[in-house]
């Protein structure tokens, strides 16, 4: 399946052997157990970064900006952008175009957009199952893009080393973006098109909140930075945050640790979503569209219907 | 468990009672499948409004405002607010204070705000079994008002009869709601805050995605209204459009049909939540924790130790 001659070309970060294995993987409805795991276990060298935040906050650019920066050391990045809602206004496919050109033709930059509607769970699955396609390509960082909008985006960004959280002065964004479960994940906060009337204020509400709300993490001091990515200020002090971060993990033995949550993360939305699947076939399919009704007239209630099909699944592993 | 007295005030719509019974269905985790299945089958007579949208939309004030056109009428109405986010900022704490005042001391108006943080699936399950607890009782309506920030809420407004979407005009708020997935449910939008510059651009771009993407739902027209809650400006005509809706869905006899599919959903979370709570329990808990340190070491892949564990506990079962 994995043959020494498609592992050297995957080595060499063969750009069309990447994206096509990167479509079987997405391909695969949980069946390819064997390649999955040959692939897993090539990996083990990248550094992830999660970059995330609010539709519109200048993700794009600063990765884009970010990824300049890298290959300018001679690293080289993966990216992977998921907006799973990008179909509704092509806004990312624009956003596509203008970064493959920037960005995307360097030998040592590989980006792949993953924009599936509907099947958010299985979305987060995907993207974090290419990530081991890049890793096992032997890319230094891995760059997820994602949109914090759901808790599938934030499941992307908790499979990250170093996660950044960016946000824009304007409307309460910031705000907004703590309630939205943003907070718990951030390992610095961005505020992005700081030029903008109302950043300094943002900056001091993003502060308020954090000294009333964070638990700390270890030693670790989560500062906010300011940027105006479309004009490259303040990215250089971005990229050295995160690796003050990366710093501070492999120093204290965090980095371990942390890897060791992502995974059991990783493992728990495996196993759900394979007893999904196991869960819901074409039988327990039709026996909840034939019983629904009643529960309609309320002759029967949810809970003793979702009760019965819970011990059908059962009995068939009896 | 409900026996006749108990029964008796709640068709009394105690508050008291009321307020008890929410609490008891809140704090249990699935076990008290009795006291759900009793108070499910008392119900069925309210008619579910679900009104949803981005933070800051001005949802609490819409729904306040609908509230007073509909106990004018005099109808009951119990309003159920899921907002997981509040611990953060307190605003909803407020909220919750002018809101009291305003219309939760009138005799046929119920209100219960959910706002537990960390388990979004557990919460929007919660607020689902709190409004049966709300159609025993009788309440002629019921209001989800839910933030639309992820998966959760959207359940929630899955469960309704009429899903109504709360925009405001500035920073491209509509179409940002769009590709959060809130599209899907809603079965006409209001543009709040409507005096503020920008409030017909961003219908017209409303429109054009509308006409865009949207698959029609029989013969219902999705309609997009403008209001200033604040001000009580085009809130009457925003109810005429819910009542127009539930014509329709009557003489239609679509509701019959969107009943059965809000159920299918309702009975598919409270399958995969019990799943999920009997899959990890603490040996497999304990497991998970021992083998991730060799999954970070790649020893061992995440797909296979999804695969033992899913083993262990069908074997339970068998």
């Amino acid at each position: 399946m994995l043959d020494a001659e498609l592992i050297e070309k995957l080595k060499a970060k063969n750009k069309r052997t990447i994206s096509k294995l990167i479509t079987k993987v997405e391909a695969s409805e949980g069946e390819e157990k064997e390649l999955l795991d040959n692939i897993y276990k090539l990996g083990g060298n990248s550094y992830r970064i999660g970059i995330t935040g609010p539709p519109g906050a200048g993700k794009s650019t600063l990765t884009n900006q970010l990824t300049k920066l890298l290959i300018a050391q001679g690293k080289t990045v993966g990216i992977i952008a998921v907006d799973p809602t990008s179909p509704f206004t092509g806004g990312a496919l624009l956003g596509d175009r203008v970064r493959m050109t920037e960005i995307g033709l360097h030998e040592n930059v590989y980006i792949r957009s993953m924009a599936t509607r509907g099947s958010l769970g299985g979305l987060s699955k995907k993207a974090i199952d290419a990530s081991d396609v890049l890793d096992a390509a032997g890319y230094d960082f891995i760059i997820f893009e994602t949109v914090g909008v759901g808790q599938s985006e934030l499941d992307i960004a908790k499979t990250s080393d170093t996660t950044v959280v960016v946000l824009v002065p304007e409307s309460g964004d910031s705000i907004q973006a703590m309630k939205a479960g943003l907070m718990e994940i951030a390992d610095f906060f961005v505020v992005n098109k700081s030029d903008r009337p109302g950043a300094d204020s943002a900056v001091m509400a993003l502060k308020s909140i954090l000294q009333l709300n964070r638990q700390t993490d270890g030693d670790w001091r989560i500062e906010i930075l300011q940027t105006v990515a479309s004009q490259n200020q303040g990215v250089k002090e971005v990229l050295d945050e995160i690796f003050k971060h990366k710093n501070y993990l492999e120093e204290s033995g965090a980095l371990t640790g942390r890897r060791i949550r992502n995974n059991k993360i990783r493992v728990k939305n495996i196993v759900e979503n394979e007893l999904r699947i196991e869960m819901w076939n074409d039988m327990r399919e039709n026996y909840l569209s034939n019983e629904a009704p009643k529960v309609v007239e309320r002759a029967l209630s949810p809970f003793i219907l979702a009760e019965s099909l819970i011990e059908n699944y059962k009995s068939e592993n009896g």
